[in-house]
């Protein structure tokens, strides 16, 4: 329970350079964020480990590749700070304020091609990749909608075409469709803040978080997949569980036969014009968590937005084809999706791992929980790229939404206004 | 004991690719090299992992920069693969042998500043860093004569001078040149096949090697060399001890207020023009080993010893003090560094963590065990990056040397009679 004597935390209150957190050689012991002791998922040192993950844990390059970086153009604006807009529990906001509001690291808006705004606080920098954490999500699912684009992977397809060993688990008679939009039954509790939930034993399977004391569960992703019951029918509602993901991921690699930080790196990441390698963390057999870990640069997030709203097109090549991503912008059924109840989303569908808004600028996004977000508005001609070490996990995205959400739409009416 | 029934290993039966080894998503269970339970420091499986560093650890990022990777200019030759010498035990080889005798896994030389031979085996690519080993401690000497050199840090001065921490240690009253010429005496046992030697517990406090069962000491590198009480004299006799490498570490990033990895980022790669960026294995706390866990690739290793050939010059800029370089090459006591007994090693000495071999090329390396070189031979304007993956680490590299260094002073000698 909160101590309603203690002030709320903020952006400046947490800020991990005012704090002290891991300054110094070594820190004093209470400025330590270690990798073996939770310390390093502990709110406010997650406002350093987020932008720091690669030395807490093991980690695959996505590598960007021997060519130059896409130029990004300038065209920075000043008078964005200071737009207006109600947040989702009636509360009025300014654009500039709610960036600290929702402890944002880094955040590059782009319009027209252009960074019209960028800022990055806390331990973020340019140049650092900060974890994506389920905006990896909309990665997998794209790679898997092109493979099935190209007829390597057909989404109608049962799982253990791919993946005998998942005969006998949940997922014995999804079809990759249903694993793909995450309509399959399967008894899996995505409930960030409870410590008997499932997503939190696929963390220490993962070797992400951890384990329990006397663990003796699997000690890696596969093996974890394998131990998923079945609850409810496939395809009936959308329910959102990183296990779909894992699944996804299990059967893209085996299908592509590259790992996950291949693939991104070759198909994506290379074409993209990355400035910067990207990783993703892995388990204890270097086998990506394709749910939850990837980590690239703000801007490397906004180019990455950008190839989306163009079609698939970037650094003067079609890196997706243009089907694959008006499939996924046009989303999927608002009735399987409304069954999720998520308040904060209405009307939304999710179509191949992306949250899909139909609102009036058509936006869609990637989203990660604590506020990491890739959110791509073809009708304001915007892509917001966003990182953030917000305090809560519990709701997913949920409290933060009430804020983002509106600003995201006030900026893209300002944009398409000018 | 080995069995004398079983062939030796060479480079070609235990090719990791050829025995499957990380090969399927996932690997069948016998030919996973995993982080958690000592598979990843099994020969074989070190072909592999001697490549996969990252994947198997916590790691920082040691950054190449936004800018331009300096050209190396590539002149073959095909001469080479028959030059021939004579082992330091007598037998007859070629270069060409040579490289597979090793296990080597990487290897680039240079001419005059061109690449004149290259190659690469087992798990390794050009783009793809490798572990260096003990190559690591070159760095931290030189950051440390930098330092010197700019009047940050007095060699002459006591070590708590800068890390009072240590002053109740081995290291209380011995003087920073003796840490950075490893002349300490500190009761550490170099020995990489006793598992009850120092530098086991070292690894295990870095999170490098499994630890014990039931084991309780130190989980950081700072808290091991806290433990470390004085065996001899200080200034007497060379004695190779990587607990040496660790207090320069702590002193250089101390002084510097920077970690390893930035400093060999900002003082050394970004300048250098590196291919691609390298990082260096951490501790549970964030760390670096500074002793032997930077990674780096074959190309970008020669793009540092030909910086040191040229006196601290390349890429169009002073990159390391010539008067650093100068002090490096001309080496120190070959009296004390007798005293350690290297057979392999007749006449040489060490002077801030490089290897001086006063031969008739002059030249001086960076070494790692299992066969990780930079050896820079100014009298035949050759430098020689190699990484390998020899199956043995015992009595250091004395085994590979005896190949090896003949190997080096054939190819030197041929170089200077074309």
């Amino acid at each position: 329970m909160p101590d309603s004597a203690q002030p709320a935390p903020t952006a400046a209150s947490t800020d991990p350079a005012a704090l002290g957190v891991m300054q110094g050689v070594p820190p004093p012991p209470d400025k330590r964020v270690r990798s073996v002791d939770g310390t390093s998922w502990r709110f406010p040192n997650t406002r350093w480990s987020f932008s720091h993950e690669r030395e807490l844990g093991p980690s695959a390059v996505v590598r960007r590749g021997p060519g130059p970086a896409a130029a990004l153009p300038y065209s920075l604006r000043d008078d964005l700070d200071a737009v207006t807009f109600t947040t989702q529990d009636g509360r009025s906001m300014t654009w500039g304020e709610s960036i600290d509001e929702n402890f944002t690291d880094g955040l590059v808006v782009l319009h027209r091609g252009a960074v019209i705004y960028e800022t990055y606080r806390g331990a973020l920098q340019p140049h650092v990749p900060h974890l994506a954490m389920s905006v990896t999500k909309s990665f997998a699912g794209l790679l898997a909608a092109m493979l099935a684009h190209e007829g390597a992977l057909d989404p109608q397809a049962l799982v253990p075409t791919y993946i005998p060993e998942l005969a006998d688990t949940a997922f014995g008679d999804a079809t990759v469709r249903q694993v793909m939009d995450m309509t399959t039954g399967v008894r899996y509790r995505e409930d960030y803040v409870d410590p008997d939930a499932e997503v939190r034993y696929y963390g220490v399977a993962a070797g992400f978080s951890s384990p329990p004391k006397g663990y003796d569960g699997p000690t890696n992703i596969f093996d974890f997949l394998k131990t998923l019951k079945k609850q409810g029918e496939h395809g009936e509602a959308f329910a959102y569980k990183t296990c779909n993901t894992e699944v996804l991921g299990w059967i893209v690699q085996r299908v592509a036969g590259r790992s996950f930080a291949e693939l991104v790196s070759e198909r994506i990441w290379q074409k993209l014009g990355a400035e910067e390698d990207g990783y993703v963390m892995v388990d204890s057999m270097g086998f990506a968590m394709c749910g939850a870990a990837l980590n690239v640069t703000t801007r490397d997030l906004a180019r990455f937005g950008e190839m989306m709203r163009l079609g698939g097109v970037f650094n003067g090549q079609q890196i997706v084809p243009h089907a694959v991503v008006a499939d996924i912008a046009s989303g999927a059924s608002k009735e399987a999706f409304a069954k999720a109840g998520y308040v904060t989303l209405p009307g939304w569908s999710y179509r191949n791992q992306w949250w899909v808004s139909h609102n009036r600028f058509d936006a869609y996004s990637a989203r990660g929980i604590h506020g990491q977000a890739c959110y791509v508005a073809p009708g304001a001609e915007m892509v917001i790229a966003r990182f953030a070490s917000h305090p809560t996990a519990a709701n997913g995205n949920g409290p933060l939404d009430r804020v983002s959400l509106p600003a995201y739409e006030a900026l893209a009416g300002r944009l398409t206004k000018s």
